[in-house]
């Protein structure tokens, strides 16, 4: 259908003067004696077009008028009467689907728990349009960053025979049926569709090694996923993740990258999603663009595991959880650090081996892990990474350790047999990123589907 | 670690004469009498950056010699003696990791399919290095593309309960033990993490729908899965999938948009990928950078399915199966059509609609429906889409033809019910676009673990 975007009606001087046509949904119909107003959208620009309809000269099909028609206007582009960019003078107002009245999507302020149970219309009010926008925009600067520093974009696979050790709970990837008829473990993964036991990828780390070892500098933004049944507001069974890897990187290395990435996106979000921001600071956080502004210009911190813990320490009265050296950071301790510690973005670093994976690289000091998690205010943990173990020996030995099977990690090992390297690489969860940029408080509103235990709409 | 990317070494006037540190992985030794050659890969470059050694002044390591060993070298910048950009003086060869002998990517020429017995070790070849490389510039391409022309990147749930009709069997994703000890189905799903069967998704189009008649224009570009028990060089049962999703465009503005695409993503990819490109030329498929500017400048033709019939069944002679209207269109009728009869890419149009699915609108003959698949030479259909049904009534009395169930796509249906609006998109095979641009024949081979039956590596 020949159109223009509301977006270019709505923002292009040239447009002025000239007869054009828009096709949108009705999001507003005012009426009176002379005049009537509809509000449209198209989902090219988060401000409506305002469509003047004259009633002396033009009468309307009252359908075209309901909430959540869908509607093609002919008409010439004048600046707007009140407010920012051009309206439309309609001459022509043609219906192309009524919206009858039981259309869940009303005027009236809805909770967001009442939208979830709608998620294919819940995408057509302002907050979602809002959120949605913001997360493409963030997509794509992931993107931008990674290809304009030379990293090559993998795509790990998501159906895997291995386990990332320590990652939780997988989902398993079958084409048997519910009954299938086998006495044995080993007849029924024998008969399976790939022959062994699979299962849906945790992370794409270990993959990621292996084309960074090869390409230099890596990374992967897909899905990754876990089968916990955990109902939280920060969890989901299928989230997607951004991991990049790099060859010839320390610890020191992965901070650094870490950071600046982190800095470009909220960045490109402040300067690509102007309207978005002031309606999320406005609706949903207040002081949000303050605190992106403030990410996007200050240095984060770096502070070690046992500097932070004897830090925390002094605090252990105001904790639920109390800190000593070897315990795992909760959540309220990771908020202390990073909002009332150091008031900014915090990276702690080497944590005890213990509480950490197999694959981090042990330091020196024989009792700690070149391990790093980056802590946001409001948020806590963003992003977890580490430099990786690239001694052939210490890393069986840590396998060894954890009673992991050097079998199943074959072609793991080959990477530190075959012309090892330093490496390193960081894991950023995407949704938590995006609640980051928005203020939304819950994973299933920046989450076009969500998945969770027992939810699958 | 403290280095400078290969690919500045090499072709950064402004580093001649400098001093440097580089890191990579070895690719060839030279010794003479006073001097050595080592040839270094560090990912950035397709060319290797030649490491000059003076036997003289400097004693290496011979570990640091062997092939896939990694290695430091410090030296001075200085024109190359021979060919294109930079080499560099070695002043100090450090050893970072050795490579025995048993190491199985030797120089000597190896198949494709021995190298596909190590995925991991097989990314440090020449042609593997280039394959991702195109890949990772298309994958860029197609991001840039969409976000340039306003689209929303989405992500479409992986895991679903519904089922794309008729594209084939889906994988199972439960956390049930092969042996769930139970009675009845129903019991079984629902003590199942979601509650209900769930599998991995075989298309976004559905939620991209959803997403199009909110947001107007959107892309998916993410995995799909395919469980289909068949081991072609053209199919995997994981692969990635771009698929756009318009609302207000008909099937014209469908076939506009592919094309347009298509022909800047294989713009982008001449341009982007030169040197790689230029190999795959002399190794793996003569002309194809003819082949790639030809189709990156030339119109594609449209051809009607009863049109493209009418023109194969006066052949039908030279065929395994001979076509009527009503057939299905194989391999041998779609080749001849755009290598013999159009000489370039073709868009085929309104299919019977007895061979395409539910979801087509249904064109005025009540025989056909509004889709269109596209073929390119060298490789068959690379592109298949439709202009959607939007009527409520008829889309609901094509499902009711095929004995679908109502309640499973009640979503589906609501976008009929609350303001519809003329849509289509297409979808896009990514991994068979990789093969048409680098000319690989096996979809293994552009795949970094690809996953078929009985094969997840």
């Amino acid at each position: 259908m020949k159109h223009t975007d509301i977006k270019k009606v709505l923002f292009d001087a040239d447009m002025v003067g000239t007869d054009t046509v828009v096709c949108g949904w009705v999001r507003t119909f005012r009426d009176s004696a002379q005049v009537a107003f509809l509000e449209l959208s198209d989902g090219t620009a988060f401000q409506k077009l305002q469509v003047v309809i004259d009633k002396n000269s033009l009468s309307v099909d009252p359908e075209a008028t309901k909430l959540g028609a869908s509607v093609c206007v002919k008409g010439t582009v004048v600046p707007a009467f009140r407010g920012t960019g051009s309206e439309l003078n309609a001459k022509e107002v043609i219906l192309l689907g009524k919206c009858p009245p039981e259309y869940p999507i009303q005027k009236k302020r809805t909770t967001l728990e009442f939208l979830r149970g709608m998620p294919h219309l819940r995408l057509r009010t302002n907050t979602f349009a809002a959120v949605f926008r913001v997360r493409s925009v963030a997509a794509q600067a992931i993107h931008r960053y990674f290809h304009e520093r030379g990293y090559y974009y993998i795509n790990a696979p998501l159906i895997t025979a291995s386990d990332c050790e320590g990652a939780g709970e997988m989902f398993r990837v079958t084409t048997q049926p519910w009954n299938a008829p086998y006495k044995t473990e080993e007849e029924y993964y024998k008969n399976d569709f790939f022959g062994v036991k699979a299962g849906l990828s945790v992370s794409g780390q270990l993959e990621g090694e292996v084309a960074a070892t090869a390409f230099g500098k890596i990374y992967t933004f897909g899905p990754s996923f876990r089968a916990e049944n955990s109902n939280t507001t920060r969890h989901l069974a299928e989230f997607w993740h951004v991991e990049p890897e790099i060859a010839f990187a320390e610890l020191p290395d992965v901070i650094e990258i870490a950071e600046d990435m982190l800095r470009y996106l909220v960045r490109a979000v402040l300067e690509e999603c102007p309207e978005e921001l002031k309606f999320f600071d406005s609706f949903v956080e207040k002081g949000l663009i303050e605190k992106l502004t403030h990410v996007a210009n200050s240095d984060f911190a770096v502070c070690s595991y046992s500097d932070a813990v004897a830090l925390l320490e002094k605090e252990n009265a105001r904790f639920e959880f109390p800190v000593h050296w070897g315990s795992d950071l909760q959540s309220e301790h990771e908020k202390f650090l990073t909002e009332v510690v150091f008031k900014r973005p915090v990276f702690v670093t080497d944590y005890p081996k213990e509480i950490k994976a197999f694959y981090m690289k042990q330091n020196a000091d024989g009792k700690t892990v070149a391990a790093t998690d980056l802590l946001v205010p409001g948020i806590g943990e963003i992003i977890g990474g580490s430099e990786r173990e690239a001694d052939l020996e210490k890393l069986r030995t840590a396998m060894k350790e954890r009673g992991m099977s050097e079998d199943a990690y074959r072609q793991y090992l080959d990477l530190r047999r075959f012309g090892s390297v330093p490496h390193g690489g960081f894991g950023l969860g995407f949704e938590r990123f995006v609640m980051y940029c928005t203020g939304m408080e819950n994973i299933r509103d920046v989450t076009l589907f969500p998945r969770s235990v027992k939810n699958i709409m």
